[in-house]
């Protein structure tokens, strides 16, 4: 199968983060194509919106393909230029907010910092979690650990931070980490400090085979990253995690995102 | 006005974070609602679609105003067992899948990982974009300047680390970050390490009444935390990026969004 090559356009008054996601979110699910971003956002007045409408279609025409314009534009005013535009829409505002509008009874308006600016106590909770997150990787500080809404243990590198960071950001989660080290194992016991957190604890593990490529990245050709010290950190940690009564997830073939939200229904945790 | 308060439900045969996405960033721009997220992803099997359905026909029930449903659920079959529940469907694969499958000749397939697995490159590359700002944040390591796609700059607390780690994340940015502090204003000069780096610099500034909160959130009553501290460094910051010409932003009223959408377009960083 040859691989079609698309643009991928993002057109909003905002900053465009909404039509990313969601078309970073569709798109990554067609195989076969390969998408090339580019993004115009803040267009909020008439000049920006012209100059976009002739990229749009200078693109067009230099391409032979029209591009895919994902946009979240609420002047209707701008809205009708740009859809003007050669290219096929995904049109937020015409799907959607037009719908919704009617079915709550509300206006959306385009508060640039409402859904995100320092007013808002969800944004402020979200910088807070991953302060959290940050003050509380890697066993770094267990100061607060009983304010933590999840401790993630595991051995070094079997995806804790990026998972705490992730749980942080996009869910406002307080989201700690520990590592298990070879003297916990040595000791046959769970890190003192975690002990009174029990309930909170959820583990990550890894297979060994991929904890040594990832490892091996770090310090290449270390006792830590030899294969063999690999799988006994990992079936030592397995081994303590099953005595104490802690589930785990394997992180090989999961993603940040997956593991997240595995965890929440596992945890039970909602916002 | 009174507030309404509507439950949000995101359902999906996989993570449902672009539904969640894509949910969070429409409604949080409409006032006077307050919205409360229930999730059910990962409805792979006929069984948990029914019980999904059971859940939102109980609670459109006992609440008295229909839920809002956001939906990505791939599986034609499920799809049509879910619209039969009493809710405001906002139905992403109906909108924008289909058409799009049609535009692009080509199937959309729920392969879990696809997006955002092990295998994929650029989810690779957001993992190491990631570690790259996490071992560059506030300059503690230099090692590997070299390689940043951008450094920012600025007094403590400006807000320089989540903006790193939220360009790391959602743009695959490699983002360092180092601290502008009273020893540098004492001397009259950026920090050596930065001087080879010039063109990939960019300054955060702030309000010194916002930042006299942050920080005395952090240490109380301290000489750090004081607003006559504050206020000299944030103008010493700010005089010395003028000299260097080195650009900025103020960060007191935007958000990490805004402010990293705003750097990309300064910087033309393009993943």
């Amino acid at each position: 199968m040859t691989t079609q090559k698309r643009t991928v356009i993002y057109v909003s008054d905002g900053t465009g983060i909404t039509a990313e996601t969601l078309g970073h979110g569709l798109l990554s699910q067609f195989e076969g194509t390969e998408f090339r971003p580019l993004r115009f956002p803040f267009l909020d007045n008439e000049e920006k919106v012209r100059d976009c409408l002739a990229r749009i279609n200078e693109l067009s025409r230099h391409e032979g393909t029209r591009p895919i314009v994902i946009m979240t534009q609420t002047n209707a005013e701008y809205s009708a230029i740009l859809h003007q535009a050669e290219a096929f829409f995904i049109d937020l505002f015409d799907a959607f907010i037009v719908p919704l509008e009617q079915e709550l009874g509300t206006r959306y308006s385009r508060a640039v910092g409402r859904s995100h600016g320092h007013a808002n106590p969800e944004y402020n909770a979200r910088i807070a979690a991953m302060n959290f997150a940050l003050a509380h990787d890697d066993g770094v500080s267990d100061a607060d650990l009983k304010n933590a809404d999840v401790i993630l243990v595991g051995v070094s590198r079997s995806g804790k931070t990026p998972t705490s960071l992730y749980l942080s950001l996009q869910f406002s989660l307080k989201a700690a980490n520990y590592p298990l080290i070879p003297e916990d194992f040595e000791r046959g016991a769970l890190p003192s400090r975690l002990q009174p957190f029990r309930g909170k604890l959820f583990g990550l593990s890894i297979s060994p085979e991929q904890l040594h490529r990832i490892r091996n990245e770090r310090r290449a050709n270390s006792k830590y990253a030899s294969l063999e010290n690999c799988r006994y950190e990992v079936a030592a940690a397995e081994k303590m995690m099953r005595r104490e009564g802690i589930k785990w997830f394997d992180t090989t073939a999961k993603s940040i995102e997956e593991l997240s939200v595995q965890l929440m229904q596992e945890l039970n945790l909602e916002r």
